[in-house]
């Protein structure tokens, strides 16, 4: 490893090089480590280039880091040649913010609520929202094409961006930035580079899509006596509000006795936890009252019989509140301690088949607490099987593989994804294998040993090397 | 040629061995000629993969054939091999509408105008809108990744695809069809084949996004005395009606008076030509009105100096005939006979620069009618470019180049797109070289490479062979 150090501190400034600090080589649960062998941390794409250069002349394995958020390990190499880290930290500019176009041109390095910062002092939102956005960098956020809760009304990352500025594995910028919303000239590079998880170059800049703020927001929190009511009333709410609809997520009874139980302590809407909860997030313009738009939708649905119960926000506060409910969940899940977490996705129509179909497939494994909750919206479950209580994580080690299995094909068999928002990283690349299409992976493997034919870009990230 | 001619015959039924026929060899304007050694015409994805394979085996080119609209030689070998032209139009199954989730799964020979059909006839409507609707085959679109007057609304061909089915180079067929808005399960090879134009695969078919059918349609012209102020009146439409905007179209005198000289007819909508008129079409829902909004729009643009003149449509009726003058407007175009056409984008708050800039360069290479018109809402406008009155597109064959070069240097220039929506096909491959960021075109030969070592699929279209 010498021959790489020697070389990353003859090319670049020694600002860029930094002492490795164990948080680079931890994933956020802290139940895996990494191997490092340095960590460089550039100030600018060409610095990026040159520590690109330098690893795909030595023949060095480099690893791009955003916020270290990711939950899959695509920041981790547990084996092979360490890596070096190549942290975009330091790059974090908001190069441009057109408030007339709508459109944001940024550094790999900006971390998301600062996006959300810069937009919204020019009047305008960038949409992208997941309860890491004090950490996660946008660099990151398009490598792993992140979801989030307001993919039902905007998109996923990757459709709020224009275009890319890249350090292709042999150390070529590739400058696709720009605010056009039209422009056909010859293969989109930027799709392929967002969701490619680092391991076909690193993003080093994008140019963003803003969206004009709505006028008002407005939440409310709806009691529903199962998924095909929460189901039903996802589609009644798209009928009437449309387009406003930002989020709408759902909330399993087992999610509020977490928090009960472990914390982070928050005000429980509903005295009984109810079965199911449905959070529905508004934005609405043109002098449209998201309260009145709620009161009617719950009034529409109470007489349908598919709401019980609920309660709409008075408040920015209230609407605030009610977020924090959902989103103090994952902390909750980590107290207690999945067994096996899975991020999944199936059509929208068979969210109410898998939720009745899952728990019993489960039960001929042993038995387990189910905390199941997310994007309904988008079709997209966080389906985490835990130990019942009194029992720990470490009790269940031997049944993890065939938890995750039972989950995973179930998913599969309904036209599911087994990633919907994380991406493979390392975790999943068995997964991938499994389940992925053979045409596709093929080409994936043709593609990334064309691009990357030393294998030096996020090496067993996605693809087994 | 004999060799492939006989493997295809061996291998497919003899329903999909047609006769050539001279109109798979032209394109839409008549003003180019192609080469063909066979014509194909699969019924099935296996007999598209059965016709690849053959290609590949004997080293034949072949070129993926939809509705032949495409304007930028896409569909026509004009030099090399005699291609074989794969036409899908026997593969125009409508697979599956789920009405529930909004999403439709269709084969590649499917033609626009019935896919929005049958998206309406389930209460949906599937948003690309362009003036060939009733020929293009949602394969080309796809693979051209097509634009059209919706854009501003709901995006391109790319946004409103979740998943495709294709043949590759080698014959092996890919299938990511998913009706899943969230699924991060490798990279995304849906959005390198849709744009590719048939260099990497033949899109065989897709799953496309529906969206809501908005409540009330409505539409104005509004006359405006320059560019400026036409982007002032979107910017406050934009701020005003929002989402609800799905087209905003800017039409130059020129339209108006070609259309008054060589047909079609059509009613024009104010007697004496205005330089610039805007159309503005609304779909609104949650019971707004749209004429209201259009009034109130009108109302304020006036007090503020921004509009001069406006008619509101009273009917659904009058809302076409208003879509008539915008569409009819390339095909008076044909009749008079455009020295040079181009198809370009700049970023939106620059097109009043743009308009105000080009005539007088081009003026520096002789005396021409401008007919300036398009998408303002994308930044996105056919700037074309004719001969005087009494002068034909033959007088000015000598200038045709320096007319495309000057054009095209000054949108480059202003960071705009010389190809926003048509693509790059085989007319614009030199601009892509010329115009092109190098670090995407060295990663683009290399992709093409890996996936086609062969050079069999649309040889010459976009990258040169």
């Amino acid at each position: 490893m010498t021959g790489i150090l020697d070389t990353l501190a003859d090319r670049l400034p020694a600002a860029a090089l930094r002492p490795m600090e164990p948080r680079y080589l931890e994933e956020p649960r802290g139940r895996w480590h990494g191997l490092g062998a340095a960590l460089v941390a550039p100030a600018t794409t060409a610095e990026v280039a040159e520590t690109i250069r330098a690893c795909a002349q030595t023949g060095t394995p480099v690893i791009p880091y955003g916020g270290g958020t990711g939950l899959v390990g695509g920041q981790l190499a547990q084996s092979g040649t360490p890596p070096v880290i190549l942290s975009m930290e330091r790059m974090r500019t908001i190069r441009d913010v057109d408030a007339a176009a709508g459109t944001m041109t940024v550094e790999a390095g900006a971390i998301l609520a600062e996006l959300h910062q810069a937009a919204e002092a020019q009047g305008w939102i960038f949409p992208l929202t997941l309860a890491s956005q004090g950490s996660a960098r946008i660099g990151g956020l398009l490598a792993t094409n992140a979801g989030g809760v307001n993919v039902l009304r905007y998109g996923n990352a990757r459709d709020l961006c224009l275009g890319i500025e890249a350090v292709l594995p042999d150390g070529t910028v590739m400058n696709t930035l720009s605010p056009l919303r039209k422009n056909n000239t010859g293969y989109d590079l930027r799709h392929l580079l967002i969701g490619a998880e680092g391991t076909l170059g690193v993003i080093t800049a994008a140019t963003l899509r803003l969206f004009p703020k709505p006028e008002r927001d407005g939440a409310a929190l709806m009691v529903v006596p199962d998924a095909d009511a929460a189901l039903a009333l996802l589609r009644m709410a798209q009928a009437r509000i449309g387009e406003g609809i930002s989020a709408f997520e759902l909330i399993g009874r087992m999610g509020l006795d977490f928090l009960a139980e472990v914390g982070p302590e928050v005000k429980q809407p509903f005295p009984d936890h109810p079965a199911w909860t449905c959070l529905i997030d508004l934005g609405l313009s043109g002098g449209a009252d998201p309260s009145v738009a709620l009161e009617a939708l719950f009034a529409e649905a109470f007489d349908a019989g598919l709401v019980t119960d609920g309660v709409i926000a008075q408040s920015e506060g209230q609407r605030q509140a009610f977020w924090s409910v959902r989103e103090s969940i994952p902390l909750a899940n980590r107290r207690i301690g999945a067994i096996s977490s899975h991020d999944i996705s199936v059509p929208v129509a068979r969210i109410p088949a898998f939720i009745a179909r899952a728990p019993g497939k489960l039960a001929e494994i042993g038995d387990y607490r189910i905390n199941c909750f997310g994007h309904l919206g988008d079709g997209n479950l966080h389906y985490n099987v835990f130990p019942m209580p009194g029992r720990t994580r470490a009790d269940h080690e031997s049944e993890r593989g065939a938890i995750k299995r039972c989950v995973h094909d179930m998913v599969h068999e309904m036209g599911g994804s087994v990633s919907a928002e994380h991406g493979i990283g390392r975790f999943k690349v068995d997964d991938l294998e499994r389940y992925g299409d053979p045409g596709k992976l093929a080409a994936m493997r043709a593609i990334k040993a064309a691009l990357d034919p030393k294998g030096i870009m996020n090496p067993g990230a996605v693809l087994r090397p």
